[in-house]
């Protein structure tokens, strides 16, 4: 017997210590939440790039929760099972005017609405992507009072947008106040390393956790376990080379749009909005002083 | 019938236009290169971490070339299909003072001598790899005149020390001068994406590849496809969180190291330097300003 999951109206849309708990659990429970799309509803299924140039940006990203874990302690660390992610039907993919890693060179809002079926992404642009949901926004309150941005992650997790967060991983979470105070937020179907055009296939959730006490201390920084199916082994990659590893980053996606383009015909913004779902952004090389190289691998069959 | 390889008497220890080709052939030949391991022959399977201290850096990073592809002009693409990298039967790995993502924390020598066997890296501390053969150095000669260092990648390719770089794989470099003046060496077998400990299992190895001109125009930078082989499923990643992706990389490999050192009890060095073969530096998130997160995933098995 399943308790009914925490519904998606028990949300916050910054991290706070002091948010009272909406449920609180023995270690060991299983619990399932809903979580809201990352625009907190805001984009329908039957919007236009219009409803991006609409959005209130203090409604996005809402977390689900915080769900206290009895017992927890500073110091301890919390381990997040995800045992299921069922996402939502349809999923938004966007380029949202000054956000994403080429804010600079994308200035237009582009909406994308895709439907989700057979175990697949439908985007309009006609390509076909395996789901693999996973979790955005997942994490603990933060040590230090006050509100602290729902956009930006940091040592307690949160918005670490992570590709590999899917059923099966195992997240271990520094525990920060008294409880912990886990919430989720901010699912995906799916996402590439990096998220380069800022968002993945945005989509609700129903995300159900195991949260248990760890039997070690935390070292401080989340890490996890994974089991990320690996559904591509021939891929393209683009380099950028050089001393700046985030502009490194930019001149090997630049690359790949114009890849995309070339390969594809589709528009470089379509392109951009692809490569956040299934470009894969690796640091190839760091130790040959001056220049880095970072590489963005992309399935071939998307070429 | 197959020509006989180029021996590695003839390779170079910087990059120069100047340099005189040791080889001609038509695009669309294949040929076969012998290539000495990084230290130039200085590291033998005998020696002790004395040899680190003994290295003449002015010697490292041999590559055997240059090979002249007729025809090719500025602006073209070199297609450098990998057709078969053999590698020796042993290898090196070192922790080279002042070198390396985490020099500061590991500045004392250490010298690893494994022998490959049965397609397995077999290592000093019983970790046993499966070989991923794949070539550190790869490129052509610079636009520019004069002395390039043989250590740093640039838009010429060169020690780009890509692990996805092994047999199957066509890199696409951009010809900047006339007959493009192909040259490689810097074998690894295996090595983890990002080189984290500064090296791979370093061995000679002779690598064939055929040298085409690509049908199009080249963009500029480096880019390549490969089918890596994905050995591992199930993985553990630790996290670097912050507004540095250097510094996130580095942190990321730090708690990796204790992650290692924790679940095998190997000495906090030799996990540095399993990592630098078994351990990928990934981007998983790039957007979320100002805090980007680097992870270093390492197959659960190792652990």
């Amino acid at each position: 017997m399943t308790a009914p999951p925490i519904e998606s109206i028990h949300s916050h849309r910054y991290w706070d210590r002091s948010i009272e708990p909406v449920h609180r659990v023995d270690p060991g429970t299983e619990v399932a939440l809903v979580l809201g799309d990352a625009s907190g509803g805001q984009i329908l299924a039957t919007d236009g790039p219009e409803a991006i140039g609409l959005l209130d940006l203090g409604q996005v990203n809402p977390c689900t929760g915080p769900i206290a874990v009895d017992g927890l302690e500073p110091g301890d660390g919390l381990v997040v099972t995800i045992v299921d992610i069922s996402p939502s039907p349809w999923a938004w993919t966007a380029n949202i005017p000054g956000f994403g890693l080429l804010a600079d060179d994308f200035p237009d809002a582009r909406l994308w609405i895709s439907t989700v079926s057979g175990g697949r992404l439908h985007t309009p642009i006609g390509a076909e992507i395996e789901i693999r949901p996973m979790i955005g926004t997942i994490g603990v309150a933060p040590a230090a009072a006050g509100r602290h941005p729902i956009l930006v992650p940091a040592a307690h997790g949160g918005n670490m947008d992570i590709a590999q967060m899917g059923a099966g991983s195992e997240l271990h979470l520094p525990v920060m106040v008294p409880e912990a105070l886990f919430s989720a937020g901010d699912a995906h179907a799916p996402q590439g390393d990096g998220e380069v055009c800022g968002t993945g296939a945005e989509t609700g959730a129903t995300l159900t956790v195991r949260l248990d006490r760890a039997s070690r201390p935390h070292p401080g920084t989340p890490w996890f376990t994974h089991e990320a199916p690996v559904l591509d082994r021939r891929c393209t990659a683009t380099t950028g080379i050089g001393p700046d590893l985030f502009e490194a980053a930019r001149e090997s996606t630049r690359r790949a749009v114009e890849l995309v383009v070339a390969s594809t015909g589709v528009a470089p913004v379509d392109a951009y909005l692809l490569l956040g779902l299934i470009g894969d952004l690796r640091i190839s090389e760091i130790v040959d002083a001056p220049n880095w190289v970072v590489s963005l691998h992309i399935p071939a069959r998307f070429l």
